[in-house]
């Protein structure tokens, strides 16, 4: 272990500047007061020391961090394995980078430990969170109300539909969250799929206590109102949940002739199902995605047909509005009442072979 | 933006349990001093009002943050195209859980952040710091000496060759580093290339800015001292490094009968290139990586030869050794001087189809 060498003190800076100790902490912490050239002295004594402050105490004093924690309440297996929480980061990290803030990824072995995480929000260690992949009976939110820091979500927070944490009625201003337009995109792709004649469209869903999969639910709903309930299928938003699910409707119903899959990673695992059973995309079976994830989406077997969403903007708009909330604390950016409000970027739908 | 609900203060946690301030204090600091059924009445107290401590102020006191920085020194994107990454974190991730340790992963877009991770290090945010994939003239090693946290390694830090940054010889005890036995690993490999009787053996080598680049060229050198030069082809441990390696290495050496490739990801670029080329292996050429990277050097064709390091036994004995450091600060785990000290994993030969 590199124990360390002793740290320059606050004194050795004073003695070198020749100030006193209480000018120092005003030049460090970034205070007025300090006439421009003993200023001057002081930061060149704290460059050739390489003085750094003790942050813990100095943001007792200034209250910033410069650093934001991202939270993706997944556990990190799953994290590094899909390819959108890479996307989302990408976003996020530029924009962090972009106005000198830390990029802080709380990692966690799964939902036992969001406690652990709520403490270390709580800690005083960032100036804000940006929170995604929230499921339904995760108790991140509550444990984030808590901690009191300034929050953006990623995705449209579910406890909004009557399942909402008590705390988060009473005196909390309302959550902001950035999302897609789930549920569009959803009846874009299934009137797409009714457009080229398909008349036994399957829907395959997502994690169902997540908001996208019950919003991309509620898009193929509202086109196919009465649906066999049987041509709908629930998943998990994996490949493997997908080959699962498909194997599932051609054995309940072999007629089918298109699937929209909650996600691109679901339709993957659908077209290696249609292929091993030797179904032709999309003659046989028309397969329609979500996401756009790219290279995946151009790379199968054939190329999906999906709905686009900004995943890395999604990302970058979410650290824009919580750096502009810290900028204009206190000011009338909150909303007021516990109802989520939020950004909804458009989807598109993007037409490729197989549908 | 989720603004903060008013956090219960201590005095409300006072006036709930009846007692003063400076009990409620010293419960919440694990202090003792305070008799069982009172600390009983404050520990009641802090659950019903969901009670946070503020950590920034509390850190002062107990110096202990229950966290743990990660700090890659790559950036972000690479960091997660890298399976090797995922793989080290996961070990990281277990062990650290086991601890109700945070794992506080410091992202950047690059080498010109470096400076500010090195202040998120020294800011009295983490307990400590897990830090690999330094390149030689990475500012990092000198920043994280500075900010002061006991630091652990993955890989042996070059600077210890004469290009030490000069505040490491002075006052610091050793850095501590985990490492693969990445000579020995890559002396196994030339040797089964002999045995099979391949005499014009190449070696693409990895990012030489790194150890393990370095460590697995030596190996080679030792295996085949005399090597013509045009064998040995410079690269940076990617596949499209490999593919660029490969096509060079075939242009120069049209007669070269077995390729060492540094790692498994530049093997797998070696591979498309000699399969676009038309060239069988093993049989033209024979191919061994390093790493033994799962499920890709299984899933190569023909799946790859190669030698296995423990890349998730790293991460966790980094851990493991970062916080028994921890528990036994002021102890004698740190040696004395400036030379690097470290745990040097064994690597082993993986045979498949490839060699």
């Amino acid at each position: 272990m590199t124990e360390a060498m002793s740290r320059p003190t606050l004194e050795a800076v004073a003695a070198r500047a020749g100030v006193s100790r209480a000018t120092v902490s005003r030049v460090v912490n970034g205070g007025d007061g300090v006439r421009e050239p003993l200023a001057e002295r002081v930061r060149r004594a704290v460059d050739e020391l390489g003085y750094v402050p003790n942050q813990a105490a100095r943001s007792l004093v200034t209250k910033r961090h410069d650093a934001v924690a991202v939270v993706i309440a997944e556990p990190e297996t799953r994290v590094f394995a899909d390819p959108f929480f890479a996307l989302q980061l990408r976003g996020i990290s530029k924009e962090l980078t972009a106005h000198d803030s830390q990029l802080v990824l709380l990692l966690t072995e799964g939902r036992d430990d969001h406690a652990r995480v709520g403490r270390y929000l709580a800690g005083g260690h960032v100036d804000g969170a940006l929170v995604f992949s929230l499921h339904l009976d995760d108790p991140l939110p509550v444990l984030i109300q808590r901690a009191g820091v300034p929050t953006v979500f990623g995705g449209r927070p579910g406890w909004s539909e009557g399942s909402a944490p008590s705390e988060t009625a009473a005196g909390a201003a309302a959550p902001v969250f950035v999302d897609s337009d789930n549920r569009g995109g959803a009846r874009a792709a299934v009137r797409h799929l009714v457009g080229l004649g398909r008349r036994r469209i399957a829907h395959i869903t997502g994690a169902l206590d997540q908001t996208s999969a019950v919003d991309r639910l509620d898009g193929f709903r509202d086109e196919r109102p009465d649906a066999d309930p049987r041509l709908i299928v629930e998943s998990d938003f994996t490949p493997a949940g997908g080959e699962r699910a498909m194997r599932e409707l051609l054995d309940n119903c072999p007629d089918v002739d298109a699937v929209f899959a909650a996600n691109d990673l679901t339709a993957s695992g659908v077209l290696r199902v249609l292929r091993e059973r030797g179904l032709r995309v999309p003659q046989d079976i028309a397969v329609i995605g979500f996401d756009d994830m790219l290279p995946l989406a151009e790379q199968t077997d054939p190329p999906l047909t999906t709905v686009r969403q900004d995943i890395e903007e999604m990302g970058r708009l979410m650290a824009r509005m919580l750096l502009g909330g810290l900028d204009r604390r206190g000011g009338d950016a909150a909303p007021g009442g516990g109802e989520p409000s939020g950004v909804v970027l458009p989807t598109t739908l993007v037409r490729r072979a197989s549908a």
